[in-house]
């Protein structure tokens, strides 16, 4: 792990407390195993790193971001939850998902209940209306941008009617943009803004800090579809090609290949192998290759970087700390990460 | 319909488009139709119209009751949506449930997208901290009650693991009365509580409405589950037995049966009906016969009686006026109601 990551992780672990005492709150003692399970079986805590980050970058104190912190990752964990019921996920950080556990009825209750204790937690936030709102707006987003994710695989799901209906079989970067926007982009902004609310730091400086946190949220992604597919399987711990696999026409660099490809041979060929029920993993390679020989991949590290220059100029609103050196710090380990 | 429920309809029903502007807030305008099915697919709006009622039991303005009557219902609609998949639900109110129409995925997105809009709600209240908190607090109870009905089936669910280690095979009236409170009662008596909240009641006033809300919410589960075994089935338009059907250990008239057969050969054969993974309509009508043999539907009424009467008594704390005596027509239907 790099430095910059290291020192996120430690310092996001120390909200698990925080995190665990307002999940604990009005849980049956005999149920408290199965809520407390998603959040203990890992996760790095970058959005509440970021959300004290922020705190720390706008001059304020560290342990008044707390509440807000705690918030964010729950609501990052009660997205986790639904989303590999969503996903059909079994495994999750090398261990079964929360539904695959203990069942989908259990998995549901366990993700009321997160969102639930997100409630409780941003009752302790300095303004608990602005924090209030903002979240259910950040949460609406995630899951619209959930619903695009899904609406952009090109198979399966036979099944859902709604998804069978308003799948996006044509779609270009712009639709792209707005999924990952919303799917992940939003809770990263959320979770560095509410670092600056919680210390009352003023407007201008929570608004970089919220644009800092779009445009890394924006350049992480990319960097993860791009990771997705030309990664090093020994660093990744993760097949190549799995959003292939999964039929996903949301990942950047396929979406940019196939329009590079447009109306050629090998363009109808990628497009064949996406839209296939099954997939192999021969025709998951297949199509591997068809895309490396584009420019589709340098075309998507272009994008990545503009969104980290972005962050990087966001920061120049805010004063030169430790903290705001780590932000920098991360928005050029995105540029830079290949795991 | 009786008088009093046509009232509470008809003013429950002024309520939709707050609702509706609320669940409309930050929707996708391609997704709104899916957001909006529950809510236009039906419904009696007794909670919300509870909230409003009580806000002019204590006095005050309906109208500021508006927000917290949108949440109550909201939140009951959320609950419903996920109850269906939980349950395996196929139809509500003779129409598809939302994850048959749309599919699970969707389903289970609308959730989320209500549990926000209720959030945006309680924002336009006017105490928004104490709102959501009591909302955050019943909504645990909520998925609770849930879980503990689900646990009070005897059979199915085998692909659920935490259900099949934790069904409650021994149980008696306490643990029935924990359940119903959590996942019945506590909705209620926060409906009736916000109302008086809304409107800036002195403590005395809120406490009383909150214990009536109680009350008539166990009282009216209680009916429920006489109805369900012994109702008429022209006027429910649902075939009796159903609880039986679905292995429910959590009918109270089921749970004071067998309490009474307990060690008897006709005990064991209901207890044996019940268990059985597929249970005919055959088996059914015997374990009705059994029961009306015993002297449980009316130890059950006896038990509905007594709620009643504890809510009748809450209301005596309030002043006379039109909406008291709406709330104490309401308590004795639920005593009479047949259906």
């Amino acid at each position: 792990m790099s430095e910059v990551v290291s020192i996120l992780v430690e310092t996001g672990r120390k909200i698990d407390p925080v995190m665990e005492r307002y999940l604990s709150r009005h849980a049956a003692p005999e149920f408290l195993e199965a809520i407390l399970y998603q959040v203990k079986a890992g996760g790095k805590r970058i959005r509440p790193a970021l959300t004290m980050v922020s705190a720390g970058a706008a001059g304020g104190r560290i342990e008044d971001s707390y509440p807000a912190a705690a918030a964010v990752e729950i609501i990052h964990n009660y997205s986790l939850i639904l989303d590999d019921i969503i996903d059909h996920s079994e495994k999750r950080r090398g261990k079964p998902t929360v539904w695959k556990k203990y069942g989908l009825s259990t998995a549901i209750l366990v993700a009321v209940h997160y969102r639930e204790s997100a409630v409780e937690a941003l009752n302790d936030t300095p303004d608990p209306v602005a924090f209030h709102e903002l979240l259910a707006w950040t949460d609406k987003e995630l899951l619209d941008g959930e619903r695009l994710d899904v609406l952009m695989e090109q198979a399966g799901r036979e099944d859902e009617p709604y998804v069978v209906e308003n799948r996006l079989a044509k779609m270009g970067i712009e639709d792209y943009l707005k999924m990952v926007e919303k799917k992940t982009a939003r809770l990263i902004e959320t979770s560095c803004r509410f670092g600056g609310m919680s210390v009352g730091a003023p407007r201008r400086i929570v608004e970089a800090l919220a644009r800092y946190g779009y445009n890394v949220g924006i350049a992480f992604q990319v960097g993860d579809d791009i990771i997705d597919l030309f990664g090093v399987e020994e660093r990744t711990g993760k097949r190549v090609g799995q959003d292939i696999k999964e039929h996903k026409l949301g990942n950047v660099v396929t979406l940019l290949a196939l329009e590079e490809l447009e109306g050629s041979e090998r363009g109808e060929e990628l497009r064949r192998i996406i839209t296939t029920p099954q997939i192999s993993w021969g025709d998951v390679k297949r199509a591997l290759e068809i895309i490396a020989e584009t420019g589709a991949k340098k075309r998507a590290e272009e994008i990545r970087d503009r969104y980290v220059e972005e962050a990087l100029q966001a920061l120049n609103e805010l004063g030169e700390n430790e903290y705001t050196r780590l932000l920098r710090e991360l928005a050029v380990f995105i540029k830079e990460r290949e795991y």
